[in-house]
């Protein structure tokens, strides 16, 4: 007999709300003789108020012990922007080295894009999650007057990028198409643009069977509106990824149906999963939110944890969900009802 | 009577026969008492073969004697990736401070967008174009080993930030709508983000009559699919103004169709105009290149230089040229064809 012992964490705006949908559809969709053992951790805006700590060693102690966690959105307007990314979010990514951010993006039929045709979409990008201009390096001098210089330091090592590489071909090299695009802005950040060219020329000696593609970042959002049935698997640095990915879920469907996982392939640490969205304090409370995207990132955890059968019946109900109601039934529905209709459809 | 003197330079792939049709309906669209005056450069792929110089001081010396610069597109695939982009494109910008870089999207009527149901898109990108990750600060050390490091770094001033935001202030105050939006990732870039946020919020209060608006930069991505019409001018940083610039030239008619402006707004220094798009060897010198692009970049060097009738009659051309076509007879005409058509139409 099995067992997955969670850290979960609600956090901030509709987090609780979807969160809770998505230990929900977990529950059902288990088998009888895997054990859930679940905790849950109060960070986020609140506990920051209260205490003025965002995630402390022991918290990071603590959070090491469970086989994964979830969590839902953190973030709110009442604390200064960059507080709880760089205090909490990020300092959860770097420490427990998550350098595959995963994120899948598939326009599942019946969902509504922006772009005209319903074309098709389904690629994954794997975002680096750990270098970049994410690292926190950089500086103020002469802060507040008009003399005032700041710095951001994109730092990118040929550990961080080949290990994120590598993972993109074998994501790639897994795939029936078989197709990796590097993206980055080769032509004007040379060093890191020769860095990951490089590297990713190197590696992909090694995946001979997988067709490999390189595009400038700029060029990269043209396609994902004009022609996003080109990409299959894309692998990029922290920042590109971050934008494209955005990007990605609003053609796909939108940021209500976007699943991440923040992934330490290794298992050293446990891996974070968790929907693109933020905290979406204006709609928080009202049952208003779409728990979708966060049922979606626990079909991520479980396939990372290796129930692929729960993580398939999981993907499985939402397409049917969705496919089979009409766009105003959609927008009617509540967070729960959402959350209901899901379960029900993993357990049976 | 007047004398516009300017710098042309074709460049690579399609630059010769876009820039040619820009002449063309430049001349036509001037009054009989304006004289023009241009002279060639030679810069480009050609000539880095030839010489190994991409753009020496003394070319900067040449070109700074002329009213404005207007270029085709740089760039062949025989040259590495980088060469030609900081050595000619990006050495000019930053020789000839073109720190506002001017990048209107307008959906015109008549013109295919990826997104469905043809909605309303009419803004303007003012890009900072001398900071940021642009300015080709950084490094690699142990270069090819298991163990290099690349470092990227953005380099941000109160100075250079403080004169665009207040550029696109005066271009908000302006226009109709009178909204500005600031798009940074000021909770992650939190060093710069903070000098990009206070600076906007102090220039705001010279503009009582301009609303403001923040976007994280992966959120403008959405927003630029999912409602382009809440855009009225964007300011931002050079690397997030190249990548959103591309994806508004693609849902607002495509990069046929974008034009854009490095302005050094003192005139110390001419300003250079140039189409978004690239030099598509794939199709060069077979008459497939739409010059529109480049007719509508004519037209920001007029209105840069105080041509705004001659401006305005370009616009109102293009416009009426691609309401008045079907799809498929515009798809069937010849690079040459258009100029023809846009030059008739500007003189009549
Ligand atoms: C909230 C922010 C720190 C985060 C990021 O930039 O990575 C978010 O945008 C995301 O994509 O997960
Ligand atoms: C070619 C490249 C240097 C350039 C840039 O990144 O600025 C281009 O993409 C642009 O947008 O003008």
């Amino acid at each position: 007999s099995h067992s997955i012992d969670l850290a979960v964490i609600p956090g901030d705006g509709i987090g609780q709300e979807v969160v809770a949908q998505g230990l929900k559809v977990l529950s059902a969709v288990l088998p009888e003789d895997v054990k859930l053992e679940t905790k849950e951790y109060d960070f986020g805006a609140k506990r920051y108020h209260a205490t003025g700590e965002t995630l402390t060693d022991a918290d990071l102690d603590a959070l090491k012990q469970h086989d994964a966690i979830l969590l839902g959105a953190i973030g709110d307007p009442s604390v200064p922007s960059g507080v709880l990314e760089r205090g909490f979010l990020l300092k959860l990514r770097f420490a427990f080295d998550h350098h595959v951010n995963l994120r899948p993006s598939k326009l599942l039929p019946g969902v509504a894009t922006p772009l005209a045709g319903q074309p098709e979409i389904d690629f994954v990008v794997v975002r680096e999650g750990t270098e970049g201009p994410y690292t926190g390096n950089g500086g103020t001098i002469r802060k507040g007057t008009e003399h005032e210089v700041a710095t951001e330091v994109s730092v990118n090592t040929a550990y961080g990028v080949e290990r994120v590489v590598r993972d993109a071909f074998a994501r790639a090299q897994a795939r029936p198409r078989k197709k990796l695009t590097l993206v980055h802005k080769n032509n004007v950040l040379t060093f890191a643009g020769h860095l990951w060219t490089n590297v990713f020329a190197k590696v992909a000696a090694e995946f001979p069977e997988v067709t490999t593609d390189y595009l400038h970042v700029d060029a990269a959002t043209i396609f994902l509106v004009t022609d996003p049935a080109r990409f299959d698997v894309i692998v990029t640095d922290n920042l590109f990824g971050d934008i494209i990915t955005d990007l990605a879920a609003a053609v796909s469907g939108g940021i209500g149906v976007a699943a991440s996982g923040n992934i330490n392939p290794s298992g050293e640490f446990p891996s974070m999963f968790e929907p693109v969205h933020g905290s979406a304090p204006d709609i928080a409370g009202q049952g208003k939110a779409d728990p979708t995207a966060t049922v979606l990132s626990v079909a991520l955890l479980l396939r990372h944890l290796g129930y692929e059968a729960g993580a398939a019946r999981i993907e499985a109900a939402v397409a049917a969900d969705l496919s089979e109601r009409g766009d105003a039934e959609k927008a009617a529905r509540t967070t729960d009802e959402i959350g209901d209709a899901l379960a029900v459809r993993v357990a049976s």
